[in-house]
C-alpha cells in the first residue's frame, strides 16, 4: 500500500500532525505500537502553550478544550515561606490552558476517527526503510503479518524509545544529554486543587508543585531521590511532605483523599541532532526531552509539529521543498531555547545534592530578583506562555 | 583624639563614603595601610552604574567624570562568531559611563584634600575594638607611634584582605564562596579600542572582553588557566589569543601595541554575612567579592555605601537608629542580586574545564535567547545599568 506521510507513534505529536496534513489534503497513516487504551491511559502534563492551542484551532479539535480548559493568566512562585506571583498578561499577550495530555489526545483521536483517518494500533517491529532516498517506505507486523507502506516522507513521532531516532546511524548523529540527580513523585487525587493557579515550590526539604487536571482532579509532586520508590510513600506520607514543601497557607488549606494514581519521573534532558535525515523527520520525544519543570514536553513536540506541517505542506502545494529542508536548522532553534528554560528553572526550584551554601544563595537571589524585578518576570513569562513559532 | 566615624580603607568605597558623610557635616579619619600613590596606582575596572555616577553627583566629585567619562549606551555579546548588541536606554531609562576607577579614586583623595579631611597613610597594625559596645576605637601605628582613636562607627572599607571582616568573630558570621576555575588574563596598552562600546565574547578557546579607559587607553582580558602567569604570554602570544577569540570584524581592526600593564587576576564569588556587627559596618570588597564579569566590584561598594550613608545620616540628623539597623539586610539584599548577576553572567561566557556539550548548548541557547528576545535583554540591561538602590 502507499500513502503520502507515515506517522510512527499515535500520541498526541503524531496525531496533531495527521489532523493538520489531513486539513491539507495530505494523506497519512498512523501506526502505533501499543493499544489505543493504552494510549489514552497514560497520565501526562497538561499546561498549554498558546502555540499547541493554536495549532489545535488549526487542527478543528478545540471545541473540548475550549470548553473544558481553565485558561491561567499567571502562576504562583514559593520560597523561603512565601509566595509571589507572575503575572503572564501584564508581560506577554499570552496565557496558558490548563487541559490534560490524556483529554487533548482523546480529541485527537475523535477526531482522527471521524475524519477516516488510518491508524495501526498494536503494531509491532516498525522499520523505517530507505529514508535517505526519495522512495522511503515503512514495514511492521500486525496480527503476524507483515506489512508495507511506500510513502513520500516518514515523520517520526514514536518518543524517546521508538524505533526512528534510531534509524537515524550513529554516524549523522550527536545526542546532548543531562540525567538529573532526583525524580518526581506524583500523585493524582479527586480532590480540589489547593489553588486556581499552580504553585511551583523551592523548599529546603526540595522541590514541590502544586497543578491539577480540572476542578476536582489535582495532580501533586514532590521531588524525590533516583531510585525511590512509590512503594515508599503512603498517601499519608506524600501529604505530610508535600504540607512541609509548600507555604503554611497553602498547606493548611491543602485537600487530601486516596491517590488514583503514584509514579515516579526520572528527570533528563536529552537533545539529537539534525533532526531530519533524508525524507525521516523527527517529532517531539523522539528526538528531545526536557525535565517537567515548566512543563515543555508536549509543547515542545507542538512545536516540532508546527515546523514539519509548515514544510509538507509547502511541498506538497509548491513543490517547494525550502520548508522541509530548513526543518532541522528551524526546529532545534526553538528546542534549545525550551531546553534552556526547563533546564534554568529546574536548576532555580530544586534541590541538589552536591548543592553548596553559595549555590543555594544563588538560587534564593534569582528567586527575589524574579519576585521583584518586572523585567526578570517578563523573561520568564516569555518562556512559560511559550516563545513565538 | 577622637571623630565620628573611622573609616578603615583609603579606597574608593572608603573615600566616596568620606566625602558622603561630610556634606552630612560628619567628621570621619580615613586609615590607609599603603601609600597615596600605591593606591592611585592600582589597576581597576572603570564601569560606573548610574547608582555609583549619582552618588559622584551627591558627592560633589563628578565635574571630571561628567567631561571625561564615556556615557555608554549599550554593549555588544559576541559568540559563535557574530555579534549582537544589548542597548540599555531601550530596555532602562538608565546608561552607564565608563570612567577609570584610578581616576575615581583620585577625584576622590583631591576632593578630601580640599575639605581638609584627615587621611593617614602607611599605617600599621590596624585594630577595631570595641565595636560590639557604644564605645568603639581604632588603634594603629604610623612612624612608630601608636595612635587611639575614639568613634561613634567605624566603616571597614579595607577589602577583602583588611582587618576589618576579621574584626566580626567567627561565631556571628558566615562565609559564601565560590572559586572559578579560571582567571582572566588583562593587558593595558595606550592604542585606541577595538570598539567605542565594550565586547564580551564567548568562544570556543575561552572567553575575551574588549574594554577601555579612554579614547587612546585600551584595556583587554582574555581566559586563561589557573596557574598561569604573565610571563607566559608576551604580548605577541597575546594578540594572537585574543584576536582569535572575537568575531573577525573585530580582530581586523583591533590595533596592538606594547603592553603598559600586564597582570593575572583569579575570579571568585564571596560574600560575608552579616555585614555590620555592633557599630562596624562593612563596605564593599571587606564583605564580598564578584568576579569581574560586568565590573560590579565598586559598583556593588557604591551601594553599600549608599545604605551606610543614609543609615549615619539618620543617626545623625534625628537620633534614629534604624537605617543603621537594617544596613545589613538592606545592603545584603541587592549585594545578593549582584552576586547572582555577576555569577550568571561568568557561568554564560566562560569555557569551563568540566563543560559538558549539554552544558555548553545551554550557554549557546542562552545567548542566542539574549539576541533574539527583548524580554531577555531587557532583564540583563537592567542588571547591567544597576538595579535601582
Amino acid at each position: 500500500m502507499r500513502t503520502q506521510v507515515v506517522i510512527v507513534g499515535g500520541g498526541p505529536s503524531g496525531l496533531l500532525l495527521g489532523q493538520l496534513l489531513h486539513k491539507a489534503g495530505i494523506d497519512t497513516v498512523v501506526l502505533e505500537h501499543k493499544s489505543r487504551a493504552y494510549v489514552l491511559g497514560r497520565i501526562r502534563a497538561g499546561v498549554l502553550e498558546r502555540g499547541l492551542v493554536g495549532l489545535m484551532g488549526e487542527a478543528g479539535v478545540d471545541a473540548r478544550m475550549k470548553a473544558q480548559g481553565f485558561v491561567h493568566d499567571g502562576t504562583l512562585i514559593a520560597y523561603d515561606g512565601d509566595m509571589f506571583r507572575v503575572d503572564f498578561s501584564k508581560h506577554t499577550d499570552a496565557t496558558v490552558v490548563v487541559y490534560g495530555q490524556t483529554e487533548l489526545t482523546r480529541d485527537l483521536y475523535e477526531a482522527r476517527e471521524a475524519m477516516g483517518g488510518d491508524t495501526r494500533f498494536e503494531v509491532d517491529n516498525v522499520v523505517i526503510h530507505d529514508a535517505d532516498t526519495l522512495a522511503p517506505y515503512v514495514t511492521f507486523e500486525q496480527d503476524g503479518a507483515t506489512t508495507r507502506i511506500d510513502c513520500d516522507f516518514v515523520a517520526g513521532c514514536d518518543g524517546f524509545h521508538g524505533v526512528s531516532r534510531k534509524t537515524i546511524p550513529d554516524s549523522v548523529r550527536t545526542d546532548y544529554e543531562k540525567v538529573y540527580p532526583f525524580g518526581w513523585l506524583g500523585v493524582l487525587s479527586e480532590t480540589p486543587p489547593v489553588n486556581d493557579e499552580l504553585i511551583y515550590a523551592n523548599s529546603d526539604r526540595g522541590f514541590a508543585l502544586c497543578s491539577m487536571r480540572n476542578a476536582q482532579l489535582s495532580r501533586y509532586y514532590i521531588q524525590c531521590a533516583n531510585g525511590d520508590s512509590p512503594d515508599n510513600w503512603s498517601d499519608d506520607a506524600f501529604w505530610d511532605e508535600l504540607r512541609r514543601r509548600i507555604p503554611d497557607a497553602a498547606a493548611q488549606t491543602l485537600v487530601t483523599g486516596p491517590s488514583i494514581e503514584k509514579s515516579i519521573a526520572p528527570l533528563r534532558s536529552f537533545v539529537t541532532e539534525p533532526m531530519r535525515w533524508g525524507r525521516l523527520f523527527l517529532c517531539g520525544d523522539a528526538a528531545h526531552i526536557v525535565p517537567p519543570t515548566g512543563a515543555k514536553g508536549l509543547n515542545t513536540a507542538a512545536s516540532d509539529v508546527h515546523y514539519l506541517n509548515q514544510g509538507l505542506r509547502q511541498f506538497y502545494a509548491d513543490g517547494d521543498s525550502h520548508g522541509i529542508d530548513t526543518y532541522s536548522q528551524k526546529a532545534l532553534a526553538r528546542v534549545w531555547k525550551t531546553q534552556r528554560f526547563s533546564w534554568w528553572f529546574s536548576n532555580l526550584m530544586h534541590h541538589y545534592p552536591d548543592q553548596t551554601d553559595f549555590d543555594k544563595k544563588m538560587q534564593l537571589a534569582e528567586l527575589a530578583l524574579l519576585r521583584d524585578s518586572a523585567e526578570a518576570q517578563a523573561a520568564m513569562a516569555l518562556n512559560y506562555v511559550g516563545l513565538p513559532y
